[in-house]
């Protein structure tokens, strides 16, 4: 007998936003363990459930709870923002796995904030692109800095994650210092607040403007590839450089 | 008054694997425009509808279609498999769209290959990563291999796009060329073949291995980081590189 555990993209927020597959697993699951703000973002039906969750940083402690309450016998789901293997918690519970072979994992993909701010902002990843977080809380800084160098000489469009934070204010004004050196001042770029939920909002502006702009936590930011432009105020990235045949 | 035309994410083919809001969309459609193979995974309720398709690389005709039918009163949603923003039709509406002033295009996003097939592998991208397309067909050759020796150089995950077609068969190996320039051979890889669809076929091998196997237009490719590694037959890569406090 396998123990399976669901580890969910919820998305953005919105329901609506969510997968078939993922609202299934939600509604045949016992127990619904997340960090609390993803939590209070479920439609009552599944807030009726039990939930369980750990603050912020102890991620560790979250991934042990949905094991434990497997063993149980109960049917777990645990849920990240976003896709749950995109910075979320899929590797951890993979890596606490070993602990657990009895037990199966699953992952249940959902839309990252990569697709989901592109799709507000207009097309900005419609060609090659990286995704890179700002967060050097499990990353050296200079690993960070690294790859937004090869990011800006190879023209990939960039989407930022973690661009902020109370204590990292001017990590992104870093991180567009950085791209300076190998990307134009006038290089288009945008930005997303709330994506899918109470409050969005978005800003498009060159990259010498974006290194001086305030985000939080809660925002997504997109710098072109050298192709990239508005078009009536959506930031575009062509789908390649020729033109196809009429 | 203002048309609006959807432009949305189908995700990898199964209905379950599509949001709420893309149902919706194909729900309220009178007509739903895409590519012949895409509309024949629509569930029978969808297919009642009006359906018009283009072949492949009739692309710019297919927008049009979406605004010629939209300026008729119709309600229109164009569909792409994956995200419609990621290597699909929604820049390409946007760059239409300049001659339909009146036209508003709404992007409604789907679960790209990128997660839906690292959610097969384990957790391959769930640190910084680059998604680059092998197709030359609108980006030179020089452009892809540059973008390779960027994305090892920086050390990000690496998922590739269009691997193969008929006419492009050794590009696979092109591009695992020139990563190991930059890479050690034994650097842990995974495909996955038809995503979310019948026949899901999911591949590990090391960087060397991948060089020789033979994959299809219908495979995404993922090359790990320096810090990936396979669990219990899963592809996975770390959240960070520190450890969190117990």
């Amino acid at each position: 007998m396998t123990n399976k555990i669901y580890i969910v993209g919820m998305g953005p927020g919105r329901e609506e936003l969510m997968t078939g597959e993922a609202l299934g697993v939600l509604e045949r699951a016992d127990v619904i363990v997340g960090y609390t703000v993803y939590l209070q973002l479920l439609d009552e039906r599944f807030r009726a459930k039990e939930l369980l969750s750990t603050p912020m940083r102890q991620e560790e402690q979250r991934c042990r709870i949905c094991f434990r309450e497997s063993e149980k016998g109960k049917n777990v789901a645990l849920i990240c923002s976003g896709d749950a293997g995109v910075y979320g918690m899929a590797s951890l519970m993979y890596e606490i796995g070993k602990e657990y072979p009895e037990t199966e994992l699953v992952v249940v993909p959902g839309i990252t904030a990569a697709c989901s701010g592109a799709a507000v902002l207009g097309a900005p990843i419609n060609h090659d692109f990286c995704v890179i977080s700002l967060s050097d809380l499990l990353t050296p800084w200079e690993k960070i800095e690294k790859r937004l160098r090869a990011a800006a000489e190879g023209d990939f469009v960039i989407v930022l994650y973690n661009p902020s934070s109370h204590k990292r204010k001017d990590y992104l004004m870093r991180a567009c210092d950085i791209l300076l050196a190998g990307i134009k001042e006038e290089r288009v770029c945008g930005y997303v607040e709330n994506i899918g939920r109470e409050g969005t909002k978005t800003e498009t502006c060159t990259l010498n403007e974006l290194r001086n702009r305030e985000v939080n936590m809660f925002t997504t930011v997109f710098i072109g590839n050298s192709e990239s432009e508005l078009i009536d105020g959506k930031l575009i990235t062509k789908r390649g450089y020729y033109r196809e045949e009429k």
